[in-house]
């Protein structure tokens, strides 16, 4: 941690902040500029809490945090890339798996349909909500265990594994009796109690990002699940909350390259949710897969226009079956597979 | 809603539209524009799910909604405000009472004196978390059930009713039996299964905006407790995240104006996770004063400089005592007591 | 400046950064942590170009900057607050001036009835735009030096001194002649082509912040004016961009303590464009006085529904009466005076 | 427009709006909904300002403007893609031209050796700023008119076409003489009067996207271009302020579908300042190519750690030669060439 003192602060106060530092554990180094002085204190990282008060002595201008508040996602700690595997779909490899179904599962024959769609069509794994988080309680807010049943029956007809959503920690074991993968929706990115019951579970979590999380902030939610023993975290990036109304949300595609940097954990890209228009979607999907990007989620449903949610912003099966063929050919050209 | 067709659509689309919006329920007037045509739709409201695949048909430019999607928060289901009433405490009447109290409770002995002393100082409620959210899974998490019987250990011996916060659905039997009001933290604004869960219970809820909630969403976000049979939900803006860091939120004052016109029920400020810095807090309390709050919550430390969480944004007593002493004076010049 | 090292940085890495740091003029400091190394650099402020080449060496995470890019308009250079006099109308002191009028100045007549109006309500300087930025050609882009003549006329007609924006430096010669007072719209905050020419003038400048411009910036962008001699600047809060659309912007109102904090010059609000709509103008006027605001700018007009712009955040001149009544009672409430 | 108006609104606040709107010049449909009226208004489109102001009539709950603001940028005016050609380089078509070179012109030598490296791999266009918008009066603010001179020399040597940054209405006739291309930066993007200026010239103008310019804004900040008469403006999105802080600001590459959906302008990218950190330049470049965007320009230094601005996001050349040929992999894929 680095204390900026102010300009003109006293040798008292500076004399104060290095004491009350040292009653905190820190060893303190005392840098004098011309302008102003700075303190660099050394100690155990972490404890911000009881760092912050320092922020409030007499004199201090500012406080700049120097250690990253996570650990466990951290490059720092694990410096090769993870593979993830979900029943033999590996996330973080030379292969960019594409998940796909619709936003809400909605009947058996529907979801077994585009199923065996998907599959054909290249994808690897089924997505559908069961719980949907809708932002008015008088919308469609899934089939629950009703649904949960039906992804499990398209599981068997077709053999892809299937990733859906949970909200709620009272029913992390029963998603779990069906689901390969659990997914985390954006509202939830800081349900810290669902990311601790979900910590202690032995299935891969989908953690989508908020969307108004900074990348450090997610990566700190991630600790929640990694912490708590489950090393099988993917990362989702899904679109920002911007003033921009065009799109649905404002896709930070960039997020690829930092997270990349930053952490060994796999990162997707959801570019239904951050399109909001099916006719945007294609677009920010091949942008995903020139950039880097670890995976795909992607909503397709047979009849869109009759789509109980999220319709404007699905695929029907013939636009991804053309948007699959458009993604291998820039998978090749920057050497790998879909 | 509204359906904007595009300029150049063709009869067909037309027809389709009008024909489509009957098959769903509504019936259709066409407006013939001098660029392009627009149709009405008239129909049950709320019905967004379905309505939002008109928006893809052919020739379809965009589509409007009309009616609002959340009912019983609004004016226009209970034009008089609502007042609420936590253990004689009244939100949203002429009186402003003020909540206050440590960020989270750490010991049994500070948190008497604290709701001693802030009790002493004019405030009505006593304030204090024992769940704790926190950004990194390796800060302070709160004394969870001992905090709660801390919290109830100073009511009785100050009398002040307590509000706290509550993280988890499993959690909010526990929670009950301590708070007389419960508090759900902005980054749970959108976690439906823990609002439906306070939906079922039959006392009060401190709602927190989340820091990129719009305030449709958020008047959304109540009906899920609303909705379920509890009435009486307290809303309470905390600041929007934004580019500007000299605060730690953006506190979106014009909140107070603009729910007061759209819905019924109260809405008080949190100064304290708005302004992040001390020093900032009293100009936001008096502000909020002014336009019109119906209630402060704000954060009191006896060492600010000592506390285990949010040390930089509390106040001391004396300084929240100095504080009471100014809103008076605006509250009386505006014709409300404090 | 302080330079953060990567773990497990090597000494050649860190050896280079000393070196290049000293060959840029620096001396340096290395603090050695448990984790990694940080480099505290001492030297000229200011010289922020030179020194972000350093942040691209091997084995640097990242560096802080610690001096304040803004020097004049800080108040480490002048503690004291500056009060701007504008032909007797001081800005900055106990009295809170208000500024009122018209957003575009749109006849004689009808500038001088509000004019008239406005004295005798209390404002004490005069508001019109003759030089409009629309967001659209084809909007009305106001009267242009016929539109200054009017001004210079109910300047005439009522003694109150006028304030006129000016958004080319091309221009700046001729609204010299009519204006007491520049404005800068948040559009052109940094327009520093148009800052350093009025920092060339001896007339005083109202320089709005831009909607999407942060509290540094800001500051650095009145340097462009007062280190061309111009001392004269008075700084205006008029919303930021943010995602909520319920008002046209969000006040930012936590920005008038924290200016006051960092610098010496006045802080005035603009609650018309913040709120976009009249009902929300009074209240956030109120907010305004209580939080310690060196003085407001209305929009009135005697017929909002016949404006050529801005009608729909204009008060009428009734309106604008009683709320300079509601404001007089807050500032007595606080020891000041409108 | 669309009136909607209150649940509970009068019939005779009906009448009052239907006849302000028919002494407007409108039209009016009254469309009777269960819960309320709206009322379709018919007319000339374009007349906002006086639109606006019957949404303040007693009765009026809001009004939703149908027309798009802009006219000459939009594709319902011109349906096919523009071809916008910059001394034999064309922007809009199958070719992707790349721009590139130094944030500013530093010396004549610097500047020839670069254009020469660009040149040979493969970047069509010199782009370099002799006159720079900095945040700080006291950073470099460029070699103004030598350094128009050191680009010309540049574009002798090479042959190729130069564009470089205009901030000022008064130096347009002075930029006019060396460059091929016009370029508004960010900060300039609603500087009307700057435009209008440019409109009246015949030679091209790179508009950049301003950070917190909805695409909306954007296309209208086109109009004062193009409605002076100059057809020939390039479109680029260079990223927006959002509250992440990992990049210098978010690159929103949704915009490259968004707005050639919306205009037959060419839009390009820049990843430089939007990344603020040289290695996010590759990714986000090779994302440019892959979602469809018609060029790039990308700054490229000898030394970037040696250069007077912006060295953090600058390529070396040899990271721009590898880059080139990653491009060209994606280009391929999709059908294009660089």
């Amino acid at each position: 941690m680095i204390v900026v003192m102010k300009i003109g602060a006293s040798q008292e106060e500076l004399n104060n902040v290095t004491q009350a530092a040292e009653e905190l554990g820190f060893s303190s180094h005392v840098i004098e500029g011309k302008e102003r002085n700075v303190v660099g204190l050394v100690g155990i990282a972490g404890q911000r809490d009881k760092m912050n008060v320092i922020g409030q002595l007499a004199g201090v201008e500012n406080i700049v945090p120097i250690s990253k508040p996570y650990k466990l996602a951290s490059r720092e700690v694990k410096p090769e890339p993870s593979i993830i595997d979900v029943c033999g779909v590996k996330f973080g490899g030379e292969n960019i798996p594409v998940i796909a179904g619709p936003c809400s599962v909605e009947n058996e024959e529907g979801v077994i349909k585009t199923a065996e769609f998907i599959k054909a069509a290249g994808a690897q794994m089924l997505r559908g909500g069961a719980f949907k988080p809708r932002t008015s309680p008088y919308s469609f807010q899934g089939l629950e265990e009703d649904g949960l049943k039906i992804l499990a029956k398209a599981r068997e007809a077709t053999g892809l594994p299937i990733v859906t959503e949970v909200t709620n920690p009272r029913y992390v074991d029963m998603v779990y009796k069906y689901a390969d993968m659990f997914q985390v929706g954006a509202r939830n990115v800081q349900n810290f109690a669902l990311l601790s019951e979900l910590g202690k579970t032995d299935k891969p979590v989908l953690l989508k990002r908020g969307m108004s999380t900074t990348i450090e902030e997610y990566l700190n939610a991630t600790e929640y699940i990694l912490s708590e023993g489950n090393k099988n975290v993917i990362l989702c990036e899904r679109g920002l909350r911007t003033f921009e109304t065009a799109t649905r949300n404002t896709l930070d595609i960039s997020a690829v390259p930092v997270i990349k940097e930053k952490s060994h954990l796999p990162i997707i890209i959801d570019p239904s949710h951050a399109a909001g228009h099916w006719q945007y979607v294609g677009p920010l999907s091949k942008a995903a897969v020139a950039i880097g990007a670890d995976g795909l989620i992607i909503e397709v449903h047979p009849e869109p226009e009759k789509a109980w949610s999220d319709g404007a912003q699905s695929l029907t099966p013939t636009q991804f079956l053309k948007l699959m063929g458009s993604m291998r050919s820039i998978a090749l050209a920057i050497g790998r597979t879909i």
